[in-house]
């Protein structure tokens, strides 16, 4: 499956470039202009791009609506549906978490379509794509920016998009031994401390609360039982 | 549980208006600015803030960032993570979904601190939030835009801050037996056009298929089931 982006009669440059910088950081590089505005190469457009100044902004295809259609799966996203069921153009959406997880079952050749600042696609072109998407946000004002609409459903997509993310592969959780090994040093730091002894048990659970809700790493916990421990050579001194 | 704001030493103010209207798009009201650009009524925040200029970015607050570490459980995002777990200024740290998830269960006042557009938070700064968040992106190019990153945090953080989303309830998803009714209609259908007898069944399977997909809504399969119906009278005539 490939994913493109198509941007529909934008009118201002910086929309352009915000959509393409998003692009580039969710994997995506095919971007499609149907009457785009002037892109100057000193002006917002490329100014906003980031990176992908260098390749995706360059490279961007200027099309027509129909080609797009006839080519692709075209999903439109736009902030108003319908509530009536009757009324097809904007009725069924999904949200761009189930886009991401439809698509990831698809083989097919997608094209997210978003429209103009103002007005977003009009319904005839709605009328023309395959899928409506619609982004999740306040009753009071769910009408995003272009670029931040187009952010959101590009960070969605990124598990059908991205090859490999930036995140290290999280390996240093403590294991169970270990996070054990600390709470009986903090048993034993809570003896020498002369913690009431009736007490200590309920300092106990507190603490396995706290240390279980934070899922520390190999590290964390040698360093934590490394200072409890040090406290009890103090004492002895 | 409260969520608001804080943007460290943003240099152009239109990143502050597109910061401002995510958190209007997402249900959240209190932004906090430390060092900020000047904010001209007529300039680019204004400008770029949509409804929010109305209210969120007038009643924005100037404050320090030690009063901000000083009074919220502090979440800061950042693209560049540690891989070395030793290094604890960025590590560990949590996904926006994450942070959603946890801060579901958390009963306390979160501020999200975003920092410069070039080099973001110091390590300084970095080390006295109380949380890392990262948004999982390309490894090729991860940086986002201040303004991107920001709402795709406040996006993943709906759940937490939005009452009411725009999108209406979904009620009209068609039931089993009116789905039933047009598998019915097809093979009536079938056999209307002298579709060749050993090929119905796998015709059925096939339809059945792609409307188990589709997941109908009530008008969708009525109207469906008309058309096939449709075509049998046409051919009694």
């Amino acid at each position: 499956m490939t994913v493109s982006v198509a941007v529909v009669d934008a009118q201002t440059p910086g929309n352009v470039g915000t959509i393409a910088r998003a692009m580039k950081n969710f994997g995506v590089t095919d971007l499609k202009l149907v009457d785009p505005p002037e892109l100057d190469r000193d002006g917002e457009a490329y100014g906003y791009a980031g990176q992908a100044r260098e390749d995706i902004l360059p490279n961007a295809e200027v099309v027509s609506f129909r080609e797009v259609v006839e080519n692709y799966h075209t999903v439109a996203t736009t902030a108003i549906t319908n509530q009536d069921a009757t009324k097809h153009v904007r009725y069924p959406f999904v949200t761009p978490r189930e886009l991401a997880d439809e698509l990831r079952e698809i083989d097919s050749d997608v094209c997210l379509v978003f429209g103009r600042e103002d007005v977003g696609l009009t319904n005839e072109e709605l009328a023309e794509v395959d899928q409506i998407c619609t982004i999740p946000a306040s009753a009071e004002y769910p009408v995003l920016n272009l670029g931040q609409a187009a952010t959101i459903v590009l960070y969605e997509l990124r598990d059908v998009t991205v090859g490999d993310t930036q995140l290290p592969e999280i390996t240093d959780r403590a294991d169970q031994p270990a996070i054990e090994g600390l709470h009986e040093q903090f048993a034993s730091f809570l003896t020498a401390i002369d913690h009431p002894e009736e007490k200590r048990p309920k300092a106990g659970r507190l603490f396995r609360r706290v240390i279980g809700r934070a899922h520390p790493t190999g590290r964390e916990v040698r360093t934590l039982r490394g200072l409890f421990r040090r406290v009890e050579q103090k004492l002895e001194d």
